[in-house]
C-alpha cells in the first residue's frame, strides 16, 4: 500500500501523516510507502518504516501532478490548499492552488489509463455553505459559498464526484467543520478565536473573545479531523453511493457552553484568563457562517468526531499539553 | 448598449437574437450593436438596424474571450455549451467548452480592470440536479449532477457566483428547464421524445414514445426561455441578492397530460400519430432526471413560463407554424 499526502507539512496533514506511521496499515493492509509533499518541507513521520518520499512541490506548477501521480499511489489524501484568508485576498492563487492544482491531480490520475484506480479522498470545508441557514444545515443542503476558497472548495468536490462517476477513482470529499482546539499561536483567521479561548487560557495566558457567548458553530479536533479521513479511505464506492460529498459531524455548541465546559474540565482560574472584547468585523463574519451541521449521513457511514466540548478539550489536553494545564 | 451572445448560432441564441433586433432595446436602452459569435456561422437577424459582427470562434482557444470582452459588451448572454450528449461522450471537450470557455470569459471581464462593469447572464440547466429528487425541487436542493455536462454547468454556476460577489461583474445564472417544443428534425437526445410527440404530429408525422405516460417533466417553450434572458438581464444586484443562480419555471405535467393537451389543441387524428415504443436506455436515463421543478425565487422575481402544456403547444404553433396544424 502507498499513500500520497498533499498538504502534508500542514497541520492536519503532519498528524495524518504520524498517525499513519504509528498504525503502520490503512484499511488493513501495510503501508509500504509513503509519498509527503507540500509547498515548505515535509517532516518524516516518527517510526515509520517504510520507504518514504518528502517532497516539496508547487502542485499547479507543470508536470508536478503527473510526477506524483506516476508513483501510482493506492489512496490520495488531498489536502494541500490556500486557506479561506489568503484566497480572499490573492484571487488568483486561490484558484490557481485549490481549483487547478486538484485538476491537474485528476487529470494526471485519468492520464495513468484503466489500470490505474486509486482511492482520492478530498478534504473540504464547511466553507462550501453561505447564509441564510436552516436552523441545522441536512445533507440536501445547496452550496452557495460566500467565500473564493469555499467556492473553489465546492467546484472540486464537483469534479471529484464527476471523475468518481466516470470511473477514474473512487473518491470522496469530506466537509470539515472549525478544528478545535487548533494547536500553535493565535493567528488572525476569523475563526481563530474558537480555539484561542479554550488553548491560550489552558496554557496560561490571555485570550480575547471578539463575540458573543450565544454564537453557534460546530467543532471537531486535530485527532477526530485524523480519524475521518483515515475512515474516508476505507469506504466503498457501494457504501458511498453517488453522492460522494459529505458534510462531517462536530460538536455544535454556542462560544458560552464551550466556555462552560472549559470551566468544567479546568476551572475558573483558566477561564478568567478569557476577556471580552468585541470586535465588529469579526462580529460581521462570524454571522454568515453555518452554525449546526447535521451530518446524519456521515455519521450512518461511521464518521466519528466528540460527544461533548468537554471532550474536545480533554483531547487538547492529551494531545498537545502532555496532560498537564498551566495552574 | 452593446451586447454580446455566444452560441448566437444555437437554437434559443438565435431566437435571442432576433428578439432582441426585433425589440430595438434592451433594459430601456436602446441596443447600437451587437456581436454574435458560435462555433459554426451565427445568421444575421432580421431588422437589426444597428451595428453588427458575425464571428465563428472557437471560445476557449487562446485570445479569443479576450478579443470579445475587448469590445467591452455592456450585457453578455453566455449560451455557448456543448451538449449533454456530446459532454458525455467527450470528457475533454465538454470541461474544454463548458467549462474552460466561461473561464476565459470572465477572467477576461476581469483583466479589463475596475471601470468595467458588465452584466452576465450564463444559461445553466436543470442538468446541475442529480436524483434522488423531494416531490419537487426547490430553491435550496443541493447541486448533485450526473452527467458532465450537468457538473460543467454547476461548477461555472459557483464561479459566476463568485465574480458577482467580488463586484467584477453582474452575474445571473437561469437553470433552463427541457425546452418544448424544440424546433427542427427530431434528434436522438434522450429527452427528444417530449418535443417529438408534440411537434412530428403537428406536421402530419408519425412519433415514438419511449417511456410510460406517468413520467413527469417540466417544460418551457423556447420563447419562454429568451424571456428568461430578457428578464435576466434586467434584474439587479439587490433584486438578486447573493445566490444569482437559480431556477426556471415551467410547466410541470406528465406526458399523458401533454398527450390531452395535444388532443384538445389538435385533435384524435393527430394525436393517433403518437406511437408507443417503449425503450429501456432511455426509460432508465429519464427515470434519473428531476421532475418537478417549483422554481419560486424565479416566479417571485418576475420570470414567466407558460401556465399550462396547452399553451406551450399554441405557442409553437404560432412561432413554428404560422398557425398551421398537417391535417
Amino acid at each position: 500500500m502507498k499513500i500520497l499526502i498533499t498538504g502534508a507539512a500542514g497541520m492536519i496533514g503532519r498528524k495524518l501523516a504520524e498517525r499513519l506511521a504509528k498504525d503502520g496499515a490503512l484499511n488493513g493492509r501495510p503501508i509500504d510507502a509513503m509519498i509527503l509533499t507540500d509547498v515548505v518541507p515535509p517532516e518524516k513521520p516518527a517510526g515509520f518504516s517504510g520507504k518514504i518520499a518528502l517532497r516539496t512541490d508547487d502542485l499547479p506548477a507543470p508536470g508536478v501532478a503527473e510526477t506524483l501521480i506516476a508513483e501510482r499511489p493506492d489512496v490520495i489524501f488531498h489536502l494541500a490548499s490556500v486557506v479561506s484568508g489568503e484566497a480572499e485576498l490573492d484571487f488568483d492563487k486561490g484558484y490557481r492552488v485549490n481549483l487547478e492544482g486538484m485538476q491537474h491531480l485528476l487529470a494526471a490520475i485519468r492520464a495513468q489509463g484503466k489500470d490505474y484506480h486509486p482511492k482520492f479522498v478530498f478534504t473540504s470545508s464547511i466553507a462550501v455553505y453561505g447564509a441564510p441557514f436552516p436552523p441545522a444545515i441536512h445533507d440536501e443542503f445547496h452550496l452557495t459559498p460566500l467565500t473564493s476558497y469555499g467556492t473553489q472548495k465546492a467546484m472540486c468536490e464537483l469534479l471529484l464526484a464527476d471523475y468518481n462517476r466516470r470511473g477514474f477513482l473512487d473518491g470522496v470529499g469530506i466537509r470539515l467543520p472549525t478544528i478545535c482546539v487548533r494547536p500553535g499561536k493565535p493567528n488572525k483567521a476569523a475563526s481563530g478565536f474558537f480555539s484561542n479561548i479554550i488553548r491560550e487560557p489552558l496554557a496560561g495566558h490571555e485570550a480575547v473573545l471578539p463575540v458573543k457567548e450565544t454564537v453557534v458553530h460546530t467543532h471537531a479536533t486535530p485527532r477526530a479531523a485524523v480519524g475521518f479521513l483515515v475512515h474516508a479511505a476505507g469506504l466503498t464506492r457501494e457504501q458511498l453511493g453517488p453522492r460522494i460529498n459529505l458534510a462531517m459531524p462536530g460538536v455544535c455548541c454556542t462560544v458560552g457552553e464551550q466556555i462552560e465546559a472549559l470551566r468544567r474540565v479546568a476551572g475558573d482560574k483558566v477561564v478568567a484568563r478569557i476577556r471580552r472584547e468585541p470586535d465588529e468585523l469579526v462580529i460581521r463574519i462570524v454571522a454568515g457562517w453555518s452554525e449546526r451541521i447535521d451530518a446524519a449521513r456521515a455519521k450512518a457511514l461511521g464518521f466519528k468526531a466528540e460527544e461533548t466540548f468537554d471532550e474536545i478539550i480533554r483531547t487538547h489536553i492529551e494531545d498537545e499539553l502532555g496532560g498537564k494545564i498551566a495552574a
